[in-house]
């Protein structure tokens, strides 16, 4: 379904290339004043607009289309929370399904397109319908809301893009990403997202444990095929010995200790593959058919993972003031 | 909290030096012939008895202790489910709390014993309390039941450790786990597990994706520390072009497209960290506490993936059989 | 929270004065061909605009100003489902503030005002905010979709008024609450609702009663004070052998037998008490009050049970729909 | 299903006549000592073995063979709350499975046997199953320890009957119950509750009201055919100017406004009707089924409303406690 959590509570609707995309978000309480420049910021990393993070990543010719206007529908009265559902929307404006037309008949590798058929037996298949990268916006708003409410507690969530291809060194991200792009082709990425503030005692044991809400909502993010906290998947090759005797226990444990909190800081990584939707995968299908022949590939991404960032933040800030 | 599901419903409860441990699983359809031979054998590679996915792994010292027997309070007449809850029970016979005594002053290290007397401001010192992985055997006994209901369909669940520290050839697993416990230390490993059969469409976007669940799950056992599906955390160094046009599109996609399956296999993996109960660690803090001088360091594993194997099967089956 | 169901999710937003009201209608299936003369047709029911159940009861002066215009923003494509989230808005268009500004600073009798200020710390004090019956409108646009979803199995769902006041006899209603409407005053109602062709086995014991979730969705419309199904509260003075030797099994039982349908038609009933908002009450305020004085009344209805038979569908659908 | 509630989850199993019933309670925090004699005194009073409320009411035959021993597993150490989920089991001493053998084929009236067998296709035919009366028991033991973490905040829950048939006055109930006894017959009760002490806030809009969660627990209780509070349906004939300007306006609301307690007493009733299973309704049933002949009628209430007080006071606990 299209909600998420259960006493601070979000549902995300439209499909990306309809009429508008948005969100409500409950349990927010009353009384709060909302930094819309914040949700601005936050919304201009998601759509590749700024690169506060890690600077001048060209990676997003899609920025300019998408100088989402949110319209706040309820829950808002001047600009301070109401205690009632938020409710906002975001217009597609832009929305070109005659680039997507040729769609309609052929099935995008790598894409959902193929499950989403055969489980709905209808499609929308302009631009992915749901399944697009378009409906992060409407999290990115209600996380940015949550990120918000943790920081009066002193909660702050903080993700950035550690790894590019082989390359972990942030210094050559951008030029790489430029390479990649220039070839037609696209990378993976890895985003660390490091939570401090947050006290000792969130998570339940045993099955609300702080990292499976964390690793549910984060492979709830398109194309994020991987998640792991503290020592991770390189634990393996560690021994007890090394681990528990290490000086360094935060790195090992992440911050969590049998599903819970301990009070230092909370550290995990997620892992996202590069999008299929570049020149040379588009090539590929348009040499197998007639109908895609002379069409335009759209407009894609080199290194999702960049725009992905701010998702990442915005999904562990929803968690984390759900579990509060 | 310790209830997991929303159709098909799994309730643990118990501590691991208390009473008894047990579940209650609701949701069973009325009807079915239990098969008592397969808990059992689940229960035996659980509990280190026998290893019929990798031959003779000396893993377990705790094997004898825990010849479970399970008695079976509702659910079931004649060995056929009655479509009420189940409920059932594992007696701790050998619970020898004293072996724990010096614990009640002192913290393990990388146990949850110190986030459990935060959280709680009490805690069960005997045996990590419900932190402990002898909880898992409930697991195991209600996933084993999920696994025969889902093999009535044709849908199989098998998981296998493929990785021991450095070595990722099995028939060097046990030399080097006994190598291992030797030295007095422990390491961690990685389990692949694999589902076939599932038919296409099992997960529902955005927030109920087949992934989230199965990570959610996943990352409930103690000691896992990361989930990977398809390309995984590997897939990082993939070019969009060498994924997409790839001749294995389900090792990259792992089955699940826009989380939902496919109708290939599914395929994700997880790591298990190594315990901390090892002499090494133990000696270390014996070295700091007067208290646990001269005392017994327990019963330990030399690599606890080997065990959580079983319970890998379990609960992915529990999640698949509440999608379904 | 505003969010009912499990896996046909309703979420509700908006104030009764705000900018809109709208609600998030989630697993609705693909290919569904929407009827919006039919949710027209429940929405002019719920508005006092339309009789058909019971004609021509001038019940309400709002009915003019509420020509709701509903705007469809995603899950529908072409007039047809596409399975993913259904959100939709029906802009406020005639708020008038004003006419609530001097509630600012008092509490409206027999109100919900009280209650938010208290837990929310803030209060919408327009038109009730969040408790007016405005949201219901809402509803009915979701459980229309629910009934017709419904319908396409032969579940039909219908609900009329029974009485009002001490009046049983349909034929008086329209006179009486004419009577009540000229002399300031309101008056109650008991609405009955009857679900037909309902297939046996709907509902689970022992806690997802098909009587527990029709009750909690009765008891959340506005006004509502009881729910009854069955043989309800005048079955306290039937006797076991009176109730059970019956000739007529389906009044006594309702069509549920230990909380799962048995085939025949559910009926029950739910009272709505008289709104506080009438000049009666109205007066009383302003003698206490001198904000209050030479303002407006604002618009209100001398039987609001009336209006709440197109709710008691709504929930009713929506409901049941989920349950199947 | 058989859980309910999401903070403070309870969940119930056991047939009436299988090996034992019980509950798991889960999110009880650690550090309460549990009050064992309470207990006792609840379960007395829902076995009829105890009168405090209507003294001497000589309602229960079973009474003697439900000297209920309750077994705990865990969550308890030395009567102190672990934090961790508190198992327990009531062994079934005296089931009779012979006095229901002439069931199997046949059905009660009344009873949910018919619709089990519908939705199951297997029936637990033993005593009902999991439709009887027994399995209450477990919700009394969890409710009870729910009263006395409430007591702790000085929140008190108190029931009682008011009306038996037509009988209004306690006085007479007594009396008039031994008369239906001794006719072979059954009759019905109003259960009247109330909650002290709860304060101002709980509830939440508009799918969580205070009254849609008790509406929802009540209408769980087996025999329990309708729910109101405050004025419920005797206010289909008051006015609105009589219920909002009447000096007592608790008796009117409840003391809940738009969905939320208001600070003073929340008052509810519901209705029980009588049993099917009496002398009368068995005769019947034998005159039309050889199998019957001979047989024992089994042992049954003439008021069941009698035994249902605790059970109100047990489930109107577990839903608040849940609420806080």
């Amino acid at each position: 379904m299209n909600t998420l959590g259960e006493s601070f509570v979000f549902t995300s609707f439209g499909e990306s290339h309809g009429k508008a995309i948005g969100g409500v978000l409950d349990g927010v309480p009353a009384g709060i004043s909302i930094d819309f420049d914040m949700i601005r910021r936050q919304l201009d990393r998601r759509a590749g607009r700024t690169t506060e993070d890690n600077s001048k990543l060209p990676t997003s010719p899609r920025a300019t289309r998408e100088m989402d206007e949110i319209e706040w529908l309820s829950g808002v009265l001047d600009g301070v929370t109401l205690g009632t559902p938020i409710a906002f929307i975001i217009r597609n404006k832009d929305a070109r399904p005659e680039d997507y037309e040729w769609l309609k008949h052929s099935f995008r590798l790598g894409h959902a397109d193929r499950t989403y058929q055969a489980k709905y037996g209808i499609r929308d298949y302009r631009g992915g319908g749901r399944a697009s990268a378009r409906e992060t916006a409407s999290r990115v708003v209600a996380g940015t809301i949550a990120q918000q409410l943790l920081a009066e507690r002193d909660i702050q969530i903080s993700a950035q893009l550690i790894q590019v291809g082989e390359k972990t060194d942030p210094a050559h991200f951008q030029e790489y990403i430029e390479q990649i792009r220039q070839a037609g082709d696209s990378i993976g990425g890895i985003i660390e997202c490091t939570i401090t503030g947050l006290p000792v005692g969130v998570g339940e044991p045993i099955f609300d444990k702080l990292q499976s809400h964390l690793a549910f909502a984060m492979m709830s993010i398109n194309a994020c095929k991987g998640f792991e906290y503290g020592s991770g998947f390189s634990g393996v090759t560690l021994k007890g010995s090394e681990m528990y005797l290490s000086d360094n226990q935060q790195l090992i444990s992440g911050g969590i200790a049998g599903g819970i909190s301990d009070g230092s800081p909370i550290t995990f990584r997620c892992v996202v593959k590069p999008t299929a939707s570049n020149r040379q995968t588009f090539e590929a299908i348009r040499r197998k058919s007639d109908k895609a022949r002379g069409k335009n590939i759209g407009r894609h991404d080199a290194c999702v993972a960049v725009r992905a960032v701010a998702v990442v933040e915005a999904m562990t800030a929803l968690v984390v003031q759900d579990l509060l």
